[in-house]
């Protein structure tokens, strides 16, 4: 948690990969308390590289951070009960359930037969919940045949997963309208969200879509020119890599001032600097190509151009200020299992609010006791018999505890 | 507004570009009453391309339907002190600014001096203020080296826009998590977010950041492999390209048996698979090279694999069922000034709720009255001695406007 805006909100996390563990990530770092439910020894997704050098899942560290975790045997009946009963636990707060794992035993009907004001988020690859994944989606964007030198005979995939992040903060975002509506009116809600459906509205809200319906034509590949402005990648003298971009006036302003573009260039709007990109970056290119990255920084940085130097992620580990412990929105965080590193909390900022550390991941199971107490007010005898017949599991049954 | 959530929650929008206009409809797709403000004319951004046929921007409307619009001249003082005014009129559903434009006439010190429980959100590229725009911070992601055929010396840009994306929907949702305890404790708040924050965040949170930490290397080129389990893209002998995906356990026994990759293959876990990607590969490549696309969707889809077409936008909107008027997501859509295209609100469902119809974008200055009488309860002789005096317009002013 690094601010509290959502206590005490609890969210029970049944998931995996992406999408649903950065929404919980999301709502965990406003404060909600994100109760990550986990297969004993660990689910599908828990030891996905990249691994720590220990073994551990950097993957799965990273994406649970700030949530507690209960080990749940949910092959077993009695398993499968606990989690409907922990979603379906009394009280304003709880009654809350984020999942990507659409089935009948945990369906929205079942849970609101036993709370009726349940809200439910239920994120799938396809909204007829076939299954899909981001590289799948995206393969239907278009964008793979105009990325890089991207064809349709040869396309270029992204390596971000860029669905799954839009469509976590999406889920995370209509979580809390559920609940905000939820507080006014009682009614529970029963949300769901498909990786596709984000994908292509996204092709809508960009105009994307509609330039192919009214011009029939697909946009053309641009290799790496920013589409309707002027923007590109240039190299230094000393081949260094830098992405420089005019979008704004006061982008453009500074570019011409700083490359030497003349007036006439700098009188062109965004949609004529777009025109004539060609032009224009060969003479940046050349401007680039005859400076040192120290000399373009130099310039660049006197004239406020908008601007970027290219890095790879142990480069902007080292010399970026941005990802240093400078910046609040890291931290140097020990994470169990892994070690010391340095890591995000939310990128959120709020001004004259204490920003709380980040607890990081849990092991598997390590609050397994807490919440069956604190959640479901079992006592003692109760847990102990849900351990030994393998129901649950506290932390020592983490692959990785030590 | 698709879903009433949100209403009568009300949100005064002064933007441009991706990420706070996509934050903006985001809210107003749950049925806040978004109010856009715009200069006389159109801003920066009004006239991005692409455009309909007629010249109106794809990319304004796109992003700003569901909301209504004001077209104001902030850059006179009586402008600015309307703009103030709007934010900060009275009445618990008031009082929010979201924002990409921080400048001193709208800080949120001087609109907390207006109105205390004011909740502000400014989105800006770097945390410090300084310009920045997608494509210059992810240049610093390390993922253009690693994309394509891409390198340090020859990156390849990603073409979506997704850190805007992604920043959008984390603003709507820490602009609602701050409503939601402002209705708790009354207090406002002042919240900011940076692209880049975004952007590396999303690193960490992925473990792309610690891997490169603890083990000192950066993630190679896969080309269009999936990192960290089995998945790439294939032809098929028709010349149609698909992306094929075995990431859970089920997708990878359904890609299995649908090609025949026999009982070994079978029984490679994830990292397993990863590591053999490239024999996996020859055999899928084989396979499908072997059989026209439609053959390969029969197959696929008898045996339920984690598949997709690679299509182009037009491919896309003539022949993929996710994107038709059965969904939905999509409706045919008549906007002012560019005519009748398909396209998408808000890509969340609300089962057992109306969904109601999209309101496409308005013209500049549509509700520039209606906002001025009732938010600010002018009468009609003050809003036109402010169209008089050229600050503020109906729609009349707006470029496309017939």
């Amino acid at each position: 948690m690094n601010y509290q805006l959502l206590g005490p909100l609890r969210v029970i996390e049944s998931s995996a990969f992406i999408a649903a563990p950065l929404a919980g990530l999301t709502l965990a770092q406003f404060g909600a308390d994100v109760i990550r439910v986990d297969l004993i020894g660990g689910g599908i997704d828990y030891g996905r590289l990249p691994l720590a050098p220990g073994g551990r899942s950097l993957y799965w560290t990273g994406l649970n951070k700030a949530k507690r975790s209960i080990a749940i045997d949910i092959r077993k009946p009695q398993g499968r009960e606990l989690l409907r009963a922990l979603v379906a636990a009394p009280g304003p707060d709880g009654g809350v359930l984020l999942t990507n794992i659409a089935t009948p035993w945990l369906s929205h009907a079942t849970l609101a037969s036993m709370r009726a004001d349940v809200i439910t988020c239920t994120i799938s690859g396809n909204p007829d919940g076939s299954t899909a994944v981001d590289y799948t989606v995206n393969a239907a964007t278009g964008f793979p045949a105009i990325t890089g030198n991207g064809s349709m005979q040869a396309p270029v995939n992204h390596v971000l997963p860029a669905w799954d992040v839009a469509c976590a903060y999406q889920a995370a975002f209509a979580l809390l309208a559920a609940v905000l509506q939820r507080r006014h009116t009682g009614a529970g809600a029963e949300l769901r969200l498909a990786l596709s459906d984000v994908a292509f509205a996204t092709l809508s809200n960009l105009g994307i879509l509609a330039q192919a319906e009214l011009s029939g034509q697909d946009r053309p590949n641009l290799g790496n020119h920013i589409h309707g402005a002027f923007g590109r990648d240039f190299a230094t003298r000393d081949g260094q890599r830098v992405m420089v971009a005019g979008v704004s006036a006061g982008q453009w302003s500074a570019l011409c001032a700083a490359c030497g573009l003349g007036s006439e260039k700098e009188a062109m709007d965004e949609a004529a600097r777009f025109a004539a990109r060609d032009a224009i970056a060969d003479v940046v290119a050349a401007w680039c190509a005859a400076r040192d990255v120290s000399e373009v920084e130099r310039v660049f940085e006197s004239h406020k151009v908008c601007w970027g130097r290219y890095r790879t992620v142990s480069d902007l580990l080292a010399n970026d200020p941005r990802v240093s412990l400078a910046n609040p929105v890291f931290e140097q965080l020990t994470t169990p299992g892994v070690g010391s590193h340095r890591a995000a909390g939310t990128a959120v900022r709020l001004a004259d609010r204490e920003r709380s550390a980040t607890v990081p991941a849990p092991w598997l199971g390590q609050h397994t006791e807490e919440v069956l107490t604190g959640v479901l007010d079992l006592d003692a005898s109760a847990i102990g018999r849900l351990m030994d017949t393998g129901v649950v599991a506290g932390p020592q049954r983490d692959p990785y505890w030590r």
